[in-house]
């Protein structure tokens, strides 16, 4: 198991952790790489990158602000800091995706990128990474 | 493969199986834990136990609730059983995560449990646990 | 790694690879199949087969229409082929699934069938297998 570090920056936010991900698996021998996400109000996707993905980026962001709404009802806002629409955008993405690892490197399609989906930041995150044969 | 059996006792609720996973794993040789639940109505959820987890987890239960509405027009209903809102809120979540497996222990973060996601209870389920190396 | 090519016919769709899939993987050696979908606009879903399986596939692919709607305002629609509602789905599904390997064959549970999730077709897609021990 070895860990990433991200930062980021905004309340939710889809950060783009692709480039370090594939450089910690380079060359590495196996078969399958996962990727884990050891928190509760944020989660793992794989989204399109490159040309036009910022919009893409933003897109998904807001629409994951509008299918889970902070003006619904909640039971557990007697805390200051609660924040339960985050651990439900959270639970709609994935804690653990699985990546195929081809001759040491990470086999993502074309157009897809590794996000860490934020739903609370800013913060600092951790996603462990899992080589298995 | 082992099995874990557990009893949902509401229609939608999400049962913290943490500790019988844990146990399930504890000391075993691998590197990574996966759970799988064989379930069309029933999905798997990292989501956080502890301190004020009841709170969150009926916010959960509660938010599925509305993002699939009961309410909506559905094709499916003409059996008496039919409940395709559960498939859904079930399609929504995973139907396996994977989680690090380290010196025999379930590498989960501080705040994450397993929860077992019932859409359709009350049931008994399996969830089935892979070591992988 | 081994590679399944499916066609989807509809511009949202469930498609049945489960008994590809099963062929694929039958009499191998090792404990975990993974799936993993290598596109932004195309998931993978565990969800319900066999008798009453086209009703529900369609109210599973009608609800996600409905939960991310195409008339919400988006960022991501200057270009001719702009679909963000399609990668807003696919977040929602999982990119890639595990599954058990018990005894050279699919451990699926009596209900369950892999589909490829389309949000954006007619395509041709892939779905790659992994099979780990």
């Amino acid at each position: 198991v070895s860990e990433l570090k991200v930062e980021t920056q905004r309340r939710t936010q889809l950060l783009d952790a692709t480039e370090r991900i594939a450089a910690l698996v380079e060359g590495v021998e196996g078969s399958l790489v996962t990727l884990f996400v050891p928190h509760t109000t944020a989660g793992i996707v794989l989204q399109a990158a490159g040309e036009g993905a910022t919009a893409v980026g933003g897109d998904v962001e807001a629409a994951f602000d509008r299918i889970v709404d902070e003006g619904w009802s909640w039971e557990h806002v007697h805390e200051g800091d609660a924040n339960p629409w985050s651990h439900v955008r959270t639970a709609l993405t994935a804690s653990s995706v699985s990546i195929p690892l081809e001759g040491g490197s990470l086999g993502l399609g074309a157009h897809q990128a590794v996000f860490l989906a934020e739903f609370d930041g800013p913060r600092a995150r951790t996603i462990r990474v899992i080589v298995s044969r």
